[in-house]
């Protein structure tokens, strides 16, 4: 009997193999690439890598402090304590929350510019209301008057309102009261309802000054406030006020990987994170002027593809074809095709501009909180939004002549993808298996029967970058086909659903290699199985969903068979990020270990006692198959629990 | 002539030293009381010194990265950029950004907190307005409505204005247009006009973030912003509401050093920075029911004594006398005849702790930033701000029957001095050397024609930490000791300002050590030649004198001949207030090189760049010598290009 079962399991992913790209394929690829760059002595992550190798232990199990000028101090067995007196624990503890508090401030100042740009929104401007619906719902929440007023006026005040969250001198944020009751009760209990958002990065600093907090409990708890102000506060505002200004996403066929890349046309990358520049440059690269100006330089049009999260952005609103995740970004230049590489803000390779200059490619920063040597330097603002991605689809376009076509390499592999899960698709998604004579439409009900009945045993949320540390995406897929096969959905943000897409995961197809569960679910449903969510800022969207569902189902977040990981994450970004999962009552699973290791108070903070306070922790695990293993465990146990 | 002049001086000087306390006797004494701690198995800063050396080069030289999870990476000849590949500058420059945004975090949080202190004020609540005519000032400087209104009224307003500051959508700080016009015009044209206060953290860390800016000018530039809004924003609002709620200081005699603790009392020393506690315990220390209480356990009376910047506040305003500064705090302690170690934020050892441990003294913690192990934690806070302290001060007198009488050893050193020289109080004693039939009343005039005539060549501000990198307070007194003899006058804060009143340079005395122009100034002003301005938040109101002295001079900040020094710095804040005194124009003499040697860009910036930017920029050199040659040489050069 099992072996029959097996055997049609087998014919099944071999069929779905085919729209498939495997790692190793895309690895034969890269070191083409890698060895054309090698031959016009550019740099690269991998030779960077290796130099830097091995790392200081000291740093990598945080146990340095450079906090004030009397060290740096090491604590070792001859030099148990730091100059002042803090201890390993106190040490370790307030790295990790400066660590946090970094990437809080980091997504959040990215709402932050988001709130700005919808303050600037006009009728007759760059950047208008396209989702005047939602503006309205959000208004409502947040009790703004919206009756018989212009919309452009209330998005000025929404704004307004946002930007309040930054720094109001009372309170807690606005959006806490999304969370289920319990969760806001735990937080509220726990002493850690951000108030306004910059001041927990702030209080975050002083704290971890030296001569003040050396107590670890006190750090990680202000670790998880300050996430949960990136989480609940900063990052929401971003997806939301994106949503409004571009549109909230629909499902959308795409491409990803690096064949996306197109010989015959113009290239232009995006790259780094904030949708307002790249949502410019999509909705130019189409003048007719400008097509006019490619063709007459021999191109046959403009081809924008994307790189990092503004690729997620633009793919999830306009199908913009994907050229890759974190660590494909050296790649996508080395192809020699690439007329301009346009920049916004994080995870980009101060690198790219030296390998630029080893091609013809222009590499062109855009926004003051990211300068980097060897750039153009085009300062983006909403005021000149439009003329600005004008000036750099031109200059691009005028680059095509100094492309040297015969030395041009475009790995020939990509996949076709389905992106565009925003919690509002999926619920509309959902509504299409709701018999809507039985049930009411606008639920997550057809999702919680799904789980509940076991044909989706749980699901997992996968985020997170790449890290030389580990194989590029190798965690990223092994981890997503085998929770796949073990009836696990899926649901993706960041460098994660870049893996996905690349690898050819979010192709419909895909779910020929998942369970039978999924299958069915993929099929009723007309879904992939592993449903692209958005760029790392929309993990928030990940954040509503689970306590939407938990409130739906009638139990708490922490008993959802729901966990997240990041398996290959780099970026004080994703430690934020785990640190507001963790609150929200999810177990997060990290496939690097973030700079704890000297510490074993620290580490049991993270990974069991944070348990008590919120009903979640941290599972530290590098290897992949083990992560695998104990991501499933859990999901059954919360099952068992629930008596499901 | 030179001979007679000489042997006069000599004269002088061994007079006056009868009232100095010499660096080697401070240290005798230091080390019997570090012989009391070694025989009880006490930790001290000494040993854990020695401990950590030497330090690690690379964090030192500040080519450490630990910013993302790729590494950590530091640069060598054979890595020469970070896995990112971000090079030496950009790492070095964003490693100084941030150590210059935590200190402004620290010192804003500071101020954010004395905010809500005076949110809190009420005619019969814990804290009052003691300087009215200070609130209603200021309220009508920030157009803030002040006609017949109810005093509380208008504190609860203009603090609410205050918290404004720190996260204001849009917009510049208020505090800003209290510098010279041709200030105002430097900072806009540069680009660095801080926004809201956090804002300012929160960007530098997203600047800083993995993938976001590595061109050090930028990065340098964001750092003078941060300090900036520290030292024109969250400083200074510390400053001007203290003064509003504790009282703006006048001068008053006080005593400093560790014999002001007192066998025959319960001594309770309050160490820290916000003056919010402290001030309570200050006010309930003489209630006549803690008095008995004291006397039932065989004491005379309760003596509070002070540490650190704590100390500064309650000298400053009530003559509380100092025990002194930074690397005293643990001595105090190994006295054996500490009752209570109260304690607030910042620059608290958290070696106090385990330190108390060793004797009677009970470690006592206030605020929930500033957690240490080994502590009993009494939340302190505004409301309750009374019974905390009179509970504090009960338990204090509770403990001194654990005191072991025996052993107790007190140093009998200790120095008159004179403090309490807020701007208001300068002003108010110039005026007495001012004719007013034939000059206006309040103004820096006779200051001015001090420094014009030549009668003082100049003025150094002169602040910061103690470092165990260097003798402790020697570069300090030293430096002070030789700008006197040249007719510097000296304006000080925060440990600095506690060298020189340990040391006894702040007793009206010490004049005769000075040249002939200060000696002179000095009796007819009736003031010592180094006068205390408080804190290290004071630092301020340092700023405030030199725009106002410019303005009313007639000429731009960076004319003056006056420099700022701080000799042996160790606090991130330090770098914060280096950041702004440059910004501000001034130049600035660091007796400790902050984490930058690894990058020749960046040390060019600080030390030569940032002079063509601001009009200022710092000088590292670690000779005491050197250093008060160079900073001599910089005023007479000033003067020279003045013409005076």
């Amino acid at each position: 009997m099992e072996t029959k079962i097996l055997s049609v399991l087998e014919e099944r992913i071999s069929k779905a193999t085919e729209n498939l790209i495997a790692i190793d394929v895309m690895e034969a690829e890269y070191a083409k690439l890698l060895a054309i760059g090698q031959e016009k002595n550019a740099d690269s992550w991998i030779t960077r890598s290796q130099n830097q190798s091995p790392h200081c232990k000291f740093g990598e199990t945080g146990v340095c402090c450079k906090i004030c000028a009397m060290g740096p101090c090491r604590i070792t067995a001859k030099a148990p304590k730091g100059i002042c007196g803090c201890d390993v624990h106190g040490i370790v503890a307030r790295n990790y929350l400066r660590f946090t508090a970094a990437g809080s401030a980091t997504h959040s100042d990215h709402g932050r510019e988001i709130c700005h740009t919808l303050h600037e929104t006009a009728e007759d401007g760059n950047y208008k209301i396209k989702d005047p619906d939602k503006l309205i719902r959000l208004a409502q929440e947040w009790g703004i008057e919206t009756e018989g007023r212009d919309i452009y006026e209330l998005a000025h005040e929404v704004a307004f309102e946002g930007l309040q969250e930054y720094g109001k001198p009372f309170g807690t944020l606005r959006f806490l009261s999304r969370a289920t009751k319990e969760r806001q009760e735990t937080w509220a209990k726990l002493g850690i309802e951000p108030r306004a958002i910059d001041r927990e990065v702030s209080t975050s600093q002083h704290m971890t000054h030296i001569g003040c907090s050396s107590l670890p409990d006190v750090l990680i708890k202000q670790a998880l406030r300050a996430g949960l102000s990136d989480g609940w506060g900063g990052s929401m505002m971003g997806t939301e006020f994106s949503d409004i200004m571009f549109g909230t996403p629909k499902p959308i066929d795409t491409e990803a990987n690096l064949g996306v890349i197109d010989k015959e046309y113009v290239n232009i990358m995006v790259h780094g994170h904030d949708p307002s520049l790249s949502e410019m440059i999509v909705e130019h690269a189409n003048d007719a002027d400008l097509i006019a100006l490619a063709k007459s330089v021999g191109a046959k049009g403009v081809n924008i593809v994307g790189i990092c999260c503004t690729s997620n952005e633009v793919t999830m609103r306009h199908g913009i074809p994907m050229a890759g995740n974190f660590l494909q970004q050296e790649n996508a230049v080395l192809t020699g095709a690439m007329e301009a590489v346009v920049v916004d803000v994080q995870c980009i390779f101060p690198a790219l501009g030296p390998l630029s200059k080893c091609f013809h490619t222009k590499f062109i920063t855009t926004s003051v909180v990211a300068q980097m040597p060897d750039a153009e330097f085009i300062r983006f603002n909403a005021q000149t939004a439009g003329e600005n991605a004008r000036n750099i689809l031109t200059a691009a376009i005028e680059n095509f002549k100094n492309r040297d076509q015969e030395a041009v390499y475009i790995p020939q592999m990509k996949a076709k993808a389905r992106v565009g899960y925003s919690c509002e698709a999926i619920i509309k998604q959902l509504d299409t298996v709701t018999s809507s004579y039985i049930d009411e439409l606008g639920t997550w009900k057809p999702l919680i029967e799904c789980i509940e009945s076991g044909v989706l045993r749980g699901a997992v949320a996968m985020v997170g970058c790449n890290n030389p540390k580990v194989r590029a995406d190798f965690a990223h897929i092994e981890l997503m086909k085998k929770l796949l096969k073990n009836d696990i959905i899926l649901v993706l943000s960041g460098c994660s659903a870049q893996s996905a897409a690349k690898g050819g995961l979010m192709n419909f197809e895909a779910k020929d290699i998942a369970g039978a569960g999924i299958k069915r679910v993929c099929e009723l449903a007309n879904i992939p199985p592993v449903l692209h969510m958005g760029s790392c800022v929309d993990i928030s969207r990940m954040m509503i969903l689970v306590n939407q569902v938990a409130d739906q189902w009638g139990i708490d977040v922490p008993q959802l068979p729901v966990v997240g990981c990041a398996p290959e994450w780099m970026s004080e970004k994703a430690v934020s990020i785990g640190n507001y999962v963790i609150s929200t009552g999810i177990d997060t699973f990290l496939g690097i270990v973030p700079y704890v290791d000297g510490s074993d108070v620290v580490k049991d903070i993270l990974t069991n006692q944070a348990r008590d306070w919120t009903g979640a922790a941290f599972t530290f695990e590098t290897d992949v198959d083990k992560l695998g293993d104990a991501m499933i465990q859990r999901i059954e146990e919360k099952r068992l629990a629930l008596g499901i």
